[in-house]
Order: structure tokens, then C-alpha cells, then sequence
């Protein structure tokens, strides 16, 4: 085994656009296991958009990554030294210190999964945080019920894919999405979306009309700005916005376009209602039960966008905010 | 019995704030009941902030007013003639003909009440639609629990002034209200809010911070803008806002203020909830009776701002869109 250990450090705070410089290559030694520890050899990370707000120094629900010190984040690997809390070398782990080539951490914070019943990479994705984040937003937090009439944005996105995939399965009547590019809005209709438009095309606002001229029931928020202010405007009567993130602000350094259409909420009674993944875990179970069938019987499709080699997670992460991944963002290690 | 009567015609759609030129007085004969119809003597008129809404020509969630015809409303008055649905002549009734002396409308769309129960006022304000107003919204719409820290804007209105008392009475463990006056802030701490501020006195995020250091759990907002904007600023994880009105923009001919920090709304897992009374009808049997038992004992008080004359109905509801009137607003007529 290498001794040699590589790691992506925070090396100064990005003031909007992160750039390359903000990240930095590190070299440290493998770490060696102390009791109830181990060691992996991370495969997989996971580059995710809620990461950037990370990397300001702000209280929010996660404290801010350090500077000088590794990021983290989802990850799947070997463990391949330590044993601990039922956890041996060879088994494959998922746990939440990314951003590095070998990790060492606490037993009890890594989940062991089966390597042979799905792809590695699904715990990272489908199976993992990225579906139950669909599925809970659309089907707890906003409440979908069948025959509405669904918008998601960013749905290329691997949130966004999934969270239309799942409102067909679940009865939508009509599902929409918005994504970047005219290839990004043909995958949407090839994943069965009934209707998808690049948001370049126009503004939202219109196009929204053109794809729901009967209106929303349900908005499921990726991107915040013109598309939350568009879904405000198109939504039905006790209509309900799922928010989950706002890509289209977090590297704004002015104070970000606001939704003027607000006051709708109250003749319309809208419900607009953020939330995150780690309130919802009482769902995973029910989830993964479901979302197993689905893809057992071919009914889920999900893309990744894999990178490799760990010296590119900083150009991952970049891509991801400029849009450039189908579905999921991974790193290989 | 007269036989002339007069109502308050829209003559013209304000742009902007509302002017008295955008009414008129107009004199018509008073009418004659048909079958299933009565006559109603108006005695109070209620003049109220979403019938600024309804004077622009916009789809909403009732249809504009007609120009060059009389505007309606909330009112209470005796019933003059017709012999309908169980209602004769004496009987007091509460209907929605308001902003004319006398009302001919089918019986089944007056509801009698007992004026030796309550002063007739109360149908309008307390025991009526501002009531539930206050009561749906704080507990059924924003859910506040015992122990909760509770903000509302336009406090010293007829819905903020009864949102604090019920939030006090029903366990909030601190209640703040924003108003205009120094004098309005006088009568919410009298009315048993633990704090309350003139929002001239400063920013609303700094005057709320400073009456509510721990933040909010519930905001009943009937203001919008800066109110709302210090409110997400303010809320606790899991806070909700109740959106009753945003009258701060009722006027506005530029596209309103809106809050620029929405995003916050992932983070905490805020819920922003509008909503409208008419959707909450079930209640209005507990909460009568709940109101009721309050009022008996003494525990909830409730202001009025009566004027004079239904010529002077359009001045005063100008006065309250500027903020003029304690509680209620009513026209005697």
C-alpha cells in the first residue's frame, strides 16, 4: 500500500466565481488507524452544489470548511486498514470525508454497502443523499400528489432528474423541467419529461407558460432567482415550491435578485418551504425499498459525469457550477 | 322609511396610492325586495387593506371591483324590509354589501347574529372575519406551538392586535409586534406584547434583533418588504411565516421590495405560507367559542377606529392605508 496520501485543502475563501486558486494539492502521509478507526482508499467523491456556500465563512447549518485543511464530503471506498465497529479491510464504505485519496475516520461514521448489488457510484447518487433528496422534496416537503402538474429546475441536474423520473412514477400529470443546454433538454424528454426548455431560450417566465400553460402545482427549486419568481407567477391555487438550493445566487457577491411577485403567495395560498436531506432520513428505508424496485425494473435512468484523478476535483467542482454535468458530478479516485 | 339612498362608487382605478377623486358618492332610490331578497339598513361598514387589491383590474383571488359601481364589504345592519330564509324585519344581519346605506341582497347571503351577544361591531372585527383572520393564521397556518417566540407586523391593527393576545393565551413564550406610532407601541405593550416597536425607529432587522435576541419561531406578516425580509433574517430552524397581507406594497407602482435573503430558507427549513381566511371556515365554531370565553373573562381587548358618515367611508379607508387607525376600521353609517 502507498504511503502517499494526496488531499484537496481550502486555500483561501473564493469572493464569487471560485477559482482554481482558492484550492490547493497536498501531500501528507497515509494515516494510520487508532482504536475503533479505519482507513479508506476513497474510489468515488462526490462534488456537490451546496459545497460553494462551504467555502464562505458564514454560520449556516453546516459550519465552514477551514482554510488549509481538507474538504469533505460524501465518498465511497476500501477500507484498507483498521477494524472496527464491524467493519473489516475489503469491505466497500460510504462516509463523508471526500476530497481526499485515504481517509481515517471513526467506524461508526462509515455505512457499509454492498458492491454487488448496485454500482458503487449509485450510494453516491440514486440510492444515496442525491435521491432521497428528490425524493423527500417532492413527495414530503411539497406534498405531490397524483395527476399534478410538476416543475423542476436544474433537472439535468442528478437532483433534478431523479425528482421528475419520480413524479412520473408517482402519478404526475404533467411533468416540466429547465435545464442549460438543448442537448440537456433532449435527455429530459428521452427520461420521459413531458416537456423541457434551456432557460438561454427566453425568460423563464415565458417559457414556463408555454410548457405548463394550465399552471403548477409543484415547484421543485435547484436554481432560486428568475426560475423561483417565474414558478410564483405560473403556480395554481394552493400550489407548493420545494426548496432545496438556489445555484443560480451562490456565487453572487451583490445581494441576489428576490422573487417581486411574492405577495402571489397570499391569493394564491402557495406554500413555499425550504429544506435539507438530513431532516428526512426517517424516509430512507421506504426509499431505497422503492427506488430499488424501480431501477431493478428499468423505470430510473440516472447519468454521472465522472472525472478523474483526484488533482481534478477543484475543475470538478467548478464544471458543476458552470453547469457542464449531466446528472450526477463524480471524481474517481 | 327614507326612501333615498347612497353608496360609494368606484370611479376610477387608483395608480399608486388611492385619492378621493378615485371614489364617489352617488345617490340611488332605495330598493325593493323580491322574492328570497331583503332590504338591510347598513349600520357599520368595514373598510379593510385587500380592498386596495381588488380596485386594480388584475385576476386575483376575487374579481376586481366594477367601475361606476358601488364597492362592496364586510357590513352589519337591521333588516328594513323582504321576509326571507328565516330573516324578517328588525332582525340584525352580517353580510357583504357593504359601503352603501342600504343593501338589497338574497337572504341566504345574510347571517343573523344576536346583538344583545355581542355589540355589532364585534361581527366585524373580533368575533368575525379579523378574528379567525388572526386565529387560522397563527395556529392553523403557522402551526405555534407553546413556548414559541412570535413576531407581527401591523401590530396594532385589528388581525396583529388579536395575533398577540391569542399567541399569549394560547402559551407563546414571547410575543414582539412591529407598529408606526410611538403611541400604537404604547397600546401593544398595554395589550400584553412583550415587545414592540415603532418601525420608523430604524432598521426592522435591528429593532427586531433587539426585541427578539433568541429569534423567531412564528411571523404573522401583514406587511411584506423590509418587515419580511427581517423576519427569514430572524427565524429560528423549522420557523414559519403566516403571509396575511403585504401591505407595505399595496400602493407600490414600481415592482416591490423583496427579500433578498430567501435563500436562508434552505438552511433553517423556513416555510413562508400565504393563505386567505375563506380557506379556513372549519375552524369558526371553536374559534367563536374560544373568542368568546376570552372575551367573557376579560383576556382579549380589541380596538375600533369608528368614523362618521358613508361619505366619509373613502377617507377612511385612505386613513387606513396610511396607517391612521388603532384596530378596526369602521364607518358608521
Amino acid at each position: 500500500m502507498s504511503t502517499r496520501n494526496r488531499e484537496i485543502h481550502l486555500a483561501s475563501r473564493p469572493q464569487g466565481w471560485p477559482t482554481a486558486d482558492n484550492f490547493r494539492l497536498v501531500e501528507t502521509e497515509v494515516p494510520t488507524p487508532g482504536p475503533g478507526q479505519i482507513v479508506v482508499r476513497n474510489r468515488y467523491l462526490s462534488v456537490d452544489p451546496y459545497m460553494r456556500g462551504r467555502m464562505n465563512d458564514v454560520k449556516s447549518y453546516v459550519p465552514p470548511f477551514a482554510l488549509d485543511a481538507p474538504l469533505d464530503g460524501g465518498a465511497v471506498g476500501e477500507v484498507v486498514a483498521g477494524e472496527a465497529g464491524g467493519l473489516r479491510p475489503g469491505d466497500t464504505v460510504l462516509h463523508g470525508l471526500g476530497w481526499r485519496e485515504y481517509a481515517l475516520l471513526d467506524a461508526k461514521a462509515a455505512r457499509k454497502v454492498d458492491p454487488d448489488l448496485a454500482p458503487v457510484t449509485a450510494y453516491l447518487s440514486v440510492l444515496g443523499m442525491t435521491g432521497l433528496t428528490a425524493y423527500a422534496g417532492l413527495l414530503e416537503v411539497a406534498g405531490m400528489k397524483p395527476g399534478e402538474t410538476v416543475f423542476v429546475s436544474a433537472a439535468a441536474g442528478s437532483v433534478g432528474s431523479l425528482v421528475g423520473q419520480i413524479a412520473k412514477l408517482r402519478g404526475a400529470g404533467r411533468v416540466v423541467g429547465s435545464a442549460g443546454s438543448a442537448a440537456k433538454v433532449e435527455r429530459l424528454r428521452a427520461l420521459g419529461f413531458d416537456a423541457a426548455f434551456d432557460y438561454h431560450d427566453g425568460p423563464v417566465r415565458d417559457s414556463l407558460r408555454a410548457a405548463a400553460p394550465d399552471g403548477v402545482d409543484v415547484y421543485f427549486d435547484n436554481v432560486g432567482g428568475d426560475h423561483l419568481e417565474a414558478a410564483i407567477s405560473a403556480m395554481r391555487v394552493h400550489g407548493r415550491a420545494a426548496i432545496c438550493g438556489m445555484i443560480a445566487q451562490y456565487n453572487d457577491t451583490e445581494p441576489p435578485a428576490a422573487p417581486r411577485n411574492l405577495a402571489l403567495v397570499i391569493g394564491k395560498r402557495l406554500t413555499l418551504r425550504g429544506f435539507l436531506v438530513g431532516d428526512h432520513g426517517h424516509l430512507r428505508d421506504e426509499f431505497v425499498r422503492e427506488m430499488a424496485g424501480w431501477l431493478r425494473d428499468g423505470k430510473v435512468s440516472y447519468d454521472e459525469t465522472v472525472v478523474d484523478g483526484i488533482e481534478n476535483a477543484p475543475e470538478a467542482f467548478l464544471g458543476l457550477l458552470r453547469g457542464e454535468n449531466l446528472g450526477k458530478m463524480l471524481v474517481r479516485v
